[in-house]
């Protein structure tokens, strides 16, 4: 085979991924084991029939050509109110373009903000696409850790340290994996830093409508930053519509008219059908999206309760998104010995936190995308695991301070 | 607004891109005039109900979640199965990664060939996206002439002439805008070049089931060439599903793994239910693909008639794909102006050949994606049209060899 570029090479980063569980949760799955999966980021449901009609409405009425690349002017519009509604920053439709699921809006900010070579920031933990995107545009992936402690919010001193030369830093919140909010206080100091350095603010914003407790607040919201904040969005997580692959990327107009550019050559719009289908979506408004965050509302619920109920997991504030990141160190156990342990003898199959980046260390991951029965009980194993492999280390005599 | 990266202000390269007359028809349509639009490769009828019907049936069946990344293992397999139907060489489903429609493969496969600064060669007349889509992964491109004269196919000697320090040739058989075929000649002396070079070739194969003259031959047929040509295609033009976005790769399958990696990143897959539609598109076979082509063999009929009852314009040698390639030189005329003029009086829209790079210069390319009646209708406009600006030019002595 003639060579392959460097920069292809590159997204990967060569590291393991942390993801083997996943992929031996599927073999038992495969080989007839009947295994609970936690591991995955989707609804128990699939895309509404009635979402589903509106598609196969305008396919057979002939919206089967070429579409607008940019998106249809009423799906920009659309998008366009919903940003306004749920952010109140005025917003037209030539802020907005459509993209093919809100990865592809994650890939062309990155390919917009900088040049090979520069640095791109991103906050650990963080979801498993974000440094193979940033090195696919060539950037170097610069990661600011949130600690555990710190309630996984990253702090302004670490954002500034980190900052110098930067182009970009992306910001996820709801987050992903941990489930935090970011506070108002975070995003001054977010800020702060980009407005000092002159940085584009990337916001995945895909999990806006699961907001459990505060409010949502984008970083475009604040006054002077919408002219360096580009929002990732989605219909994927809002409508449960994973598979129709339409997203969008919110920003200054001229900002747009760059990435309508590479859309023309990267991807030439999206079907039109689908597009259609997108403002059917968005025209339910806001009760329909309560309807579908509704399900991770009542399992957050499940999840507060069954932690008030010992004191051996902790988790991060789970303020927002369809996770719920527990903190297992008390076990003595890496994320991933722990998931590893509680896929062979329960068969709950979760993430290992280390998979999220290495401030995720020492916790599990557990989608909350199951009936919530399912969900109850396999919440009380992974507890019961924590808690006998807590008693166990303690007789042990593991929890005595190590000397030397 | 924060900076824009080089990279994506370079993708339209600043100059006009000779599109003008596309909108200055646009503009008129709009004011209520009746304009026969020949500019777009789009196909008179839509997508088939059948489709459609298949499209609907897999997403009411549930397939609406996140679907495999490179194409589900059916949709790897069916369209494997074609290329070795239509092309003699074996391939597997590992060989093929499905992308978000022809021009996603595009994108993808420059990002993979090179890295920033590298050279990467195209063939002038070209598709309009090819340069911004090669500067969109910051290399260079570099065109090699396919003169008129020699019927529009890349000389040997031309293509190593420019292939020092490159990394890829894009050729694109059938041809649009030419509607050349490229012999077996030709294929040739790239795989010399290719060779010697050390080379990917990029083959975009797109119009591959519109052959109207001998055979479509790819370059991956030639013995030793699979190991380094990567083909582009879809299902936009040979089952009319252009708003489906179902494009692909094929290639070697390490080539594959690393185009995997990058659709990761840049786009997470395309629609399950898309895909499924896909399957069952690809499962007519090449009778259903040849009812889709038959409308544009019979207009290629219908053009080369009326082309051998006048003697002012030439063709190029339309051995295949939608479009009629005329020299409009004699008028004295260049492609633009002609264009222009053929709006303006005859109220039909065709496209300048400049628009599809410089050589070729005083031509324009019809799309023949009108009804049979209508498009012979307008053919002989242009005829008539460039006839009299023939003879008026013949009157006024233009004709007379220039002196000085």
């Amino acid at each position: 085979m003639a060579k392959a570029s460097q920069r292809i090479q590159r997204i990967t980063g060569g590291g393991s991924d942390g993801w083997d569980l996943f992929y031996r949760a599927k073999d038992l799955i495969r080989s007839g084991v009947e295994v609970i999966e936690l591991t995955i980021g989707e609804h128990d449901v699939k895309t509404d029939p009635a979402i589903l009609d509106a598609m196969r409405e305008a396919a057979r009425a002939g919206h089967t050509g070429y579409a607008s690349i940019p998106g249809i002017v009423e799906l920009r519009q659309a998008v366009a109110e919903r940003t306004e509604r749920l952010t109140g920053v005025p917003t037209r439709a030539e802020n907005v373009i459509v993209t093919p699921g809100g990865q592809a809006a994650l890939f062309a900010t990155h390919q917009f903000v900088g040049d090979p070579g520069d640095r791109a920031l991103f906050v650990d933990p963080y979801y498993a696409t974000y440094p193979g995107t940033i090195r696919s545009a060539g950037l170097e992936p610069v990661p600011v850790t949130a600690r555990a402690e710190a309630g996984f919010e990253p702090l302004e001193e670490d954002l500034a340290d980190a900052a110098e030369g930067a182009r970009s830093v992306l910001v996820n919140s709801p987050n992903n994996p941990t489930g935090v909010v970011y506070s108002e206080r975070t995003l001054r100091g977010l800020q702060r830093v980009a407005e000092a350095r002159d940085l584009w603010v990337i916001s995945d914003e895909v999990y806006d409508s699961q907001v459990w407790e505060g409010r949502h607040l984008s970083p475009r919201a604040l006054p002077g930053m919408e002219a360096r904040t580009l929002v990732i969005g989605s219909l994927s997580k809002s409508h449960a519509m994973t598979g129709s692959r339409l997203g969008w990327v919110v920003g200054p107009e001229e900002a747009i008219e760059w990435l309508w550019d590479l859309s023309t050559v990267s991807n030439y719009g999206i079907p039109g059908f689908i597009q259609d289908a997108g403002v059917f979506a968005l025209a339910q408004g806001p009760e329909y999206e309560e309807r579908i965050a509704a399900p991770f509302a009542r399992r957050r619920e499940i999840t507060q309760r069954l932690l008030a109920g010992q004191n051996v997991v902790r988790a991060a504030p789970q303020r927002g998104a369809m996770y719920a990141m527990l903190d297992v160190r008390a076990t003595g156990l890496s994320g991933e010995g722990f998931a590893l342990q509680l896929l062979e003898e329960e068969r709950i199959a979760v993430l290992p936190g280390e998979s999220f980046g290495s401030a995720g260390a020492g916790h599990v991951r557990i989608a909350m995308t199951v009936a919530d029965e399912v969900y109850e009980a396999a919440v009380r194993k992974v507890l019961e695991l924590a808690a006998r492999l807590a008693a166990e280390r303690a007789r042990s005599g593991a929890h005595l301070p190590q000397i030397g």
